[in-house]
């Protein structure tokens, strides 16, 4: 099952709705505004499977976040081997984790703000955990039964403001940054490890299948609700590969007009032109 | 004025109310479940000064958080000289910025978790500063009028797991970890620069005034809503002073029935039992 967040304007304002997709149509979901607030609900998965309500064509769909506003967005770093070796790093013993705040979040479709202020904006394309059951110290085993499904995600990261401290944070949460998206995915239509890559106007800069992840989503699920409580919603990005623009020679950043696209086989694409905020 | 969140037990369930401080009784702010919820409706000053609903004995009082839910909570590392010069640190150029998740949030008088997992759990005594306006771009010299006041928070620390690895987060934000209270005092009661203190058990651990900040609330107002939009009822914690646990020698940590308490003169006093999980 594949579900979305469609916005639906009547001139004077805009709404959201959650959507299921079949084919080539979107059926809304009756109650809920978004994919998190159906995800916050008991049955959610009976819920959207049963849905028949007002339908939408696919193409021309104006398409929010997923989850536009997660509890918690959870990043991993230094995940993928090749990415590692591009930075200089050692296989990590423990994910490395940091945080991205809602306000970064836009739609698979939706411009991407490139700030006044930074001129090194970089692409990581990420397979996106969709958490779909609370849990708190969730076993490896039991993770699977706690994830609603995948979608793609660019962490888009502003290195200059990344490195400025030895925390990350600040340049990994610009506003209007962050593409996520299509679609969530549910696990019964998620073949394990499929090819993801992230492209600059059609030039291939990344292409590694999320199958090379160091730590598994069933290993961050288990890991990060040790720390804290895991609730319906929260989003976990998984981390990126090797391709970033930061780690070639010559460096290469996004640049005003360019179009990123983020695809990953079966769950979808997200394709963002690059817009100079005012 | 002094704004706190209540909760409400009918023995069943428990609900909060927000409710102004008047001397040693609190007066319920009908209509507003929590201060969070009452800082992003419109004219939340004067609805907050205008109320007039039932009211309770500040005494015995069951407080929680007293913003529960913040749409974000950024925390700020390195900010005071001499806590950059226990950790053996130089003064920095920007601001060091890091995030925590409100499941860590508890309320003033709340029991503190010391999870299964950790053994090294240190103070950070903080002065926060909530957000009462929304901006992006914020000028320093606007940047009061988009504070709505200031509270006491303990940035608690699991340092095993902060320095797993280069990325904090993990070790910033545990379960029940964080005394957030116990009250938001506008700055029209807000003396500059008062005296923060933690102690455990008695013995004081951290004493200084918070005028010794590197990086000031407004410089932090404007810093950060230049990466990204401010929203009533976010939370920058401003960082800590010296005396933290790690940094003494021997290490100390928190140990189970010790009770952390934290204060910041004329905002108010948190003080947390610490209780093993399970």
């Amino acid at each position: 099952m594949r579900l979305l967040t469609l916005r639906l304007s009547n001139g004077e304002k805009t709404e959201t709705v959650a959507v299921r997709q079949d084919g080539e149509t979107l059926i809304e979901i009756d109650g809920f505004t978004d994919v998190g607030e159906l995800l916050r609900s008991e049955d959610w998965e009976t819920t959207a499977r049963a849905a028949n309500g007002a339908t939408h064509a696919l193409d021309g769909a104006d398409l929010a976040a997923v989850v536009p506003s997660p509890g918690k967005i959870i990043c991993v770093g230094h995940n993928y081997r090749n990415h590692i070796k591009e930075m200089g790093r050692e296989i990590p013993e423990h994910p490395t984790l940091f945080a991205k705040y809602t306000e970064s979040l836009i739609g698979p479709n939706d411009d991407l703000a490139l700030p006044q202020e930074s001129d090194t904006v970089d692409w990581e394309a990420e397979l996106a955990v969709v958490i779909g059951k609370k849990g708190r110290r969730i076993s490896e085993a039991d993770a699977a039964s706690h994830i609603a499904g995948y979608s793609v995600l660019n962490d888009v990261s502003m290195r200059d403001y990344q490195f400025r401290t030895i925390q990350w944070l600040q340049g990994k949460t610009w506003e209007k940054s962050t593409p996520f998206g299509p679609a969530l995915v549910t696990q019964d239509e998620f073949s394990a490890g499929p090819l993801m890559t992230s492209a600059v106007d059609g030039e291939i800069q990344q292409s590694t299948p999320t199958g090379d992840l160091v730590f598994t989503p069933e290993f961050l699920v288990s890991y990060i609700s040790t720390i804290i409580t895991l609730n319906p919603g929260d989003v976990i990005a998984t981390g990126t590969p090797g391709g970033v623009g930061h780690a070639q020679d010559p460096k290469r950043y996004l640049q005003e007009g360019q179009v990123l696209v983020t695809t990953i086989e079966g769950l979808g694409r997200l394709s963002n032109r690059v817009v100079k905020e005012a």
